[in-house]
């Protein structure tokens, strides 16, 4: 394979591109580095198949079609991924998100190489569904940007595999936890427990449901699935998930339990932590099971091996 | 209601834009005149509680904002309508239909009093659906940018009203048909026959099954959707066409007996007209018709009502 992946420096990012790269791939990497990491490049770096570009992909297109020569798959990843913070930047998602996969796909196209075009989605684009655990089949209401914002780009990248003969496969993540996490709420929770170890605010009432997959069987289940599952669809849609949920409680019961500490928890009540968050996310993974992927890690074991992880890289906390 | 129509020189926009005078609300409409005409405005231009203005809604934003004031229901029709020739112009359709949206859906937002958002969606969002008549619930996959970008603008939309207290009305629209109509399959053929009566050319086999509303029977149902259907959703969608199908033969059948003629039929073969062309339309209208809402017209009513338009303006036919 000879990958083309963009937001290389990112958490997921990184961890794909280091997984190519021992898997013995060709990986052209390209970030702007707004969010993603130099540290994160460190172990490509040592690769001989490794080349990164610090691009942003919303301008100098010509280069971004330049580096798409004999890429055979694109592993688009770039986006701007705070569902929390939609509203403080109205256009924001709709830039990076929509109109950036509306770049990356026209480039693709154009390179006439390009045959798999592999995205990563979002359970957020389901918004409060209410067939829950929820399958890929459901039909959607947006309830944030974020989630709007993907789900467009999954629809553009739809189009383009109707008229181009690349095969597109789009999956819709859970939360995703592990090695490079730098976004979310184990680290919101460590930072401000580091800070005051007696008292943890927590957004909503703390009975959240939600889901999270470590990014190992993340992209355990992404390749797997660009191997077993490239049959006759134009386009494949996959939920990443587990069957697994927890709430926050639990959550903040495993990560206090971990540091020794008792603090008190304060809620800012109500039954989502922000708007649009979903109090309840839980998808049907029963599409991705059957190709005979299944999660290692618990969700406790991903968010302590997060905690850990954070732990041992405190430099990533920084504001 | 004090009204903004966006697009409102445009088929559909000015005959909205003329049963609301009728009805006596007020209204402010916007069109950049691009695909829209002048002649569309002018029975509205008689009328004082018109107000028209010339203008790109993807520009000068500050103005759009200042028309917002004291707007409470906006009709968002501005687009491109150009399913056909997506692949022409790949970003046409999302920088028009999506992002254009996008930036509307800001300035309703900012205005604080906007209250209503009415968007034309279309029947493509559903692609090559495998239920038919397909029902508002079916999850789509998308097979034209037209399609992807008209459902990006439903999710934005959605995402906005979760957030902003706006109420969401979206219309997935069948093809439309009346007068006015200057884009599509009848204004293409009597074109093409009165430049030679002898022979027409078909894209496609003449199968596809198709359905069309004639655009009075559209606005009542738009109209009536916002006086019944206010209820308690953030977002209402509503599939609007008719329960009536035709193929592409049939209406060739119409058109050619109305004029007398009997041209050899050449078809350039295939089951789609196009790529992205859906072979099969045909809306599952349940919804809307439990509301009280049916088509007057028959689909052969339709397609007469808009050829004797076009007999009676050959003015439109100019390309």
């Amino acid at each position: 394979m000879k990958a083309l992946v963009t937001g290389c420096a990112g958490f997921i990012g990184s961890n794909l591109m280091d997984r190519l790269l021992k898997n013995g791939h060709e990986v052209v990497g390209v970030d702007n580095l707004s969010t993603g990491y130099e540290e994160f490049l460190e172990k490509a770096n040592n690769k001989k198949k490794f080349k990164f570009y610090n691009l942003d992909i919303l301008n100098k297109r010509h280069i971004l079609n330049s580096l798409m020569e004999n890429i055979d798959t694109v592993f688009h990843l770039a986006a701007n991924a705070d569902v929390r913070d939609g509203w403080k930047h109205p256009h924001k998602d709709l830039l990076y998100n929509t109109i950036g996969t509306g770049i990356v796909l026209a480039s693709a196209r154009q390179s006439k190489t390009v045959k798999r075009f592999v995205f990563s989605s979002t359970g957020s684009v389901y918004g409060e569904a209410d067939i829950i655990p929820t399958p890929e089949t459901y039909a959607p209401i947006q309830t944030s940007l974020y989630g709007a914002s993907k789900l467009s780009a999954e629809g553009f990248i739809q189009a383009y595999c109707e008229e181009s003969g690349m095969k597109g496969y789009i999956f819709r993540f859970v939360s995703i936890l592990g090695q490079r996490y730098s976004h979310g709420h184990v680290i919101d929770f460590y930072r401000n427990l580091l800070k005051d170890p007696t008292r943890l605010v927590v957004q909503g009432d703390g009975t959240q449901r939600k889901s999270y997959l470590h990014v190992n069987d993340c992209i355990t289940g992404i390749l797997l699935t660009l191997k077993k599952g490239n049959g006759k669809e134009k386009v494949n849609i996959y939920n990443l998930g587990t069957n697994e949920t927890c709430t926050v409680n639990d959550s903040i019961g495993w990560i206090t339990k971990n540091l020794d500490i008792s603090p008190e928890v304060v809620y800012t009540g109500g039954k989502r932590g922000w708007i649009g968050d979903n109090p309840h996310i839980h998808l049907d993974c029963t599409k991705m099971n059957k190709l005979g992927w299944k999660p290692k890690y618990t969700i406790e074991e991903g968010i302590l091996s997060t905690l850990k992880y954070l732990q041992e890289n405190e430099w990533i906390l920084k504001e």
